[in-house]
């Protein structure tokens, strides 16, 4: 399309010490002596980068609002009410010792484009089409709290209020107590925006690989989540005679070793994990007499993740019956396969060859707020490298100039959205 | 033998009421919803006992003294230095929500035996032959800190007290840390006694499939522990593909699997287990970068537990090569098999006759603290039913009768040691 005066004058510019800077200060926040973090949602180190990102919302001149689930969102009323809402953002939390860049890159990078957007509007007048605000959920991890991506699925609607505030950590605090310790305890009533755009780091080699430095996920995987107790008998490990015990670690054991087994023979499409096992009392010379096991079942292919479900099922009350114990299944979270918004995808390519870099295609395993609400309203996650694709883990990084290519690759997109057409209500353009 | 005029006159008599009472007391610190204890080693709970333990040496008259290790012994000193000590007593720790009746009811009744003996004494001034000790050891159960006796592997020297004084709990507190917080860092030099009789509660069911009442453990197992690490790379449960895993946790699964099979396949004569695993950072969607499993091998055969850490080592080497992880065996301790005094065995027969019940000789699987100093002095631990067995579970009970029972036949063997004939310096007239 042709350029317009005002289109020439509007250039935003992300500021790469502002970038760089921003990355620093979140990162101090939980940081571990092995340059990871340790910042569990709605701790001590979480309520100091939400304090962050409230300075950041007040001096950039946006309205902070908080959620129920303490979800926090910084608007940039620019378009009025009657105007669309084009939101960006990500998490601040992180795992227990994990990266510094999971989520908190997606905030940062939120707020540079923000930033970006807002000088260049108040340099050059130019009136935009739509309202920007950028969002921190909350208890993205699923760490602390289960089930993971819950401030998102809050706001789409998956889960209300109760839920929400009744979940509880493993020291039995509540995620209502624990949002009122840290003074994030809201009330606001924030509406679905009208698109989502999250910048993340991949957490896979498939940029790196192929030499690519930014990305865009076009499908994500499928997973099914279980909290699985095994409930056994505790009892003395010495004189216990063998043919007595009921014990609970034994069949969490049996249903380790058998997820593997799933995957292995699954193939490609098909990834299992046990992360979690809580025991109990867990003393070492007590026969467990209680085994918490968190399992995961992810693939792109429903079929192929119904089935494992099924085969699932069958090897907890094959491992239970061995063990002599009982089992209970405490929770279920599913989460369907899906696709991001194509027009979102198509966006990212656009604005990834507008700064010169070409845009990769990916699927994504992991979850993310923005397929939260993939279900509501157009979304779609960006990537940038991590280096040897860890993700999860204190080495975690991402390069500071793979963080400017996303930052105005990301910037890019919002500028279209916010200042050119619109989203969704008019053309995107693309 | 005949009797003299002194023996017609000196009949200690176990009070019953304060028996019952001193057991209620003791289970009041640290009590749970469920009539268990909750009394881990040198906890604010285990202070609360201690401090029962001191008030009743003050009240009984007998001094007390508080070794390095936190070791506490209640001395009556009654037959001057020259004399030869005879040691009873248990441990006042529990296991994380175990029973009122493990190590509580050895030191009660020890309590219960000392001051029927020193009212007798007190009213007949019968010159005793020798003195006598109550004992509490610190950290019996190895729940909080590893490895278990430790307090009475510190006083028989198995361990000095840098060992000692430098264990660390799950949270990195250590025992000097713990004995300073709750007021009982002690550095009294306690010597060795003659002989030591502990009182337990069986912990199977030899007693009560039986019918009898009281029993004395002739023979201990051997026992084996490792505290084994598995160390993998912690990463995103989602993307990382399954071939580049390092699951610690799916190593772990392994061994425990095959500690069973290894039981199963050794008869009655091998007991394995694995009482307590630590997963890192264990959250619901990282792969496990840590397991580190506590194992046991118990046999009373010294080449079955010699065989069976054999195998035990190649299922470990195999599941760290299965999962692509490393492991590091991070502590072996070794306890040999050994059998109990055989004086001291006849004694409790004898006494057990003198008080009107039969004495039924029993292997015992579990440790107990006496066994620690089996390789020093003469031991022996004398027990009482718990009803089906039960023991390191909130259900254990001892009756009231069975308890008194105890109390009876440890104050007549306490009473001939230290009384009649002395040990093991002269005869025991058994």
């Amino acid at each position: 399309m042709a350029p317009t005066m005002t289109e020439t004058a509007f250039v935003p510019r992300v500021d790469e010490e502002d970038l760089l800077r921003m990355m620093e200060e979140v990162a101090s926040y939980g940081a571990t002596a092995d340059e990871g973090t340790h910042r569990l949602t709605l701790s001590v180190e979480d309520k100091l980068a939400r304090d962050w990102f409230v300075r950041r919302a007040e001096s950039e001149g946006a309205k902070l609002r908080v959620d129920r689930a303490g979800n926090m969102f910084a608007v940039f009323d620019w378009a009025g009410p009657d105007a669309p809402t084009i939101m960006t953002g990500s998490h601040l939390d992180s795992q227990p010792n994990g990266g510094r860049f999971d989520g908190a890159l997606g905030v940062v990078t939120g707020w540079a484009a923000a930033s970006a957007l807002e000088k260049a509007r108040l340099e050059t007048g130019v009136v935009p089409k739509a309202n920007l605000t950028v969002v921190n959920w909350t208890n993205e991890e699923g760490a602390r709290f289960q089930p993971s991506l819950l401030g998102s699925g809050f706001h789409a609607g998956v889960h209300d209020a109760d839920f929400v505030l009744s979940r509880r950590d493993g020291d039995g605090v509540t995620v209502a107590e624990a949002l009122g310790a840290i003074g994030y305890a809201g009330s606001d009533e924030v509406p679905l925006a009208d698109a989502l755009i999250e910048l993340h780091i991949e957490g896979a080699e498939g940029l790196e690989r192929t030499g690519r430095r930014f990305g865009v996920f076009t499908r994500f995987w499928g997973a099914v989540k279980y909290r699985l107790a095994f409930i056994g008998r505790q009892a003395h490990t010495g004189p216990t005679p063998m043919a007595d015990r009921r014990d609970a670690l034994l069949a969490a054991g049996h249903v380790v070793v058998g997820l593997r087994e799933m995957a292995d023979r699954g193939g490609l499409d098909l990834h299992t994990s046990a992360g979690r096992l809580e025991v109990r009392p867990n003393s070492p010379n007590v026969v467990p007499g209680e085994a918490v096991l968190f399992i995961e079942l992810r693939s792109a292919v429903p079929e192929i993740l119904a089935s494992a479900e099924r085969e699932l099922n069958e090897r907890i009350a094959a491992a239970a019956k061995s063990a002599r114990v009982e089992f209970e299944i405490r929770s279920i979270d599913r989460r369907a396969a899906g696709s991001m918004d194509p027009r979102l995808v198509q966006l990212a390519v656009e604005a990834g060859a507008a700064i010169g870099t070409e845009t990769m295609k990916l699927d994504t395993v992991a979850g993310h707020d923005a397929i939260s609400l993939a279900s509501r309203i157009p979304v779609v996650v960006v990537v940038v490298p991590s280096v040897a694709g860890v993700i999860h883990h204190p080495s975690e990084f991402t390069s500071v100039e793979d963080r400017l290519i996303g930052a105005r690759a990301l910037t890019e997109m919002l500028r279209r959205l916010c200042f050119e057409d619109g989203f969704p209500r008019g053309e995107t353009g693309t």
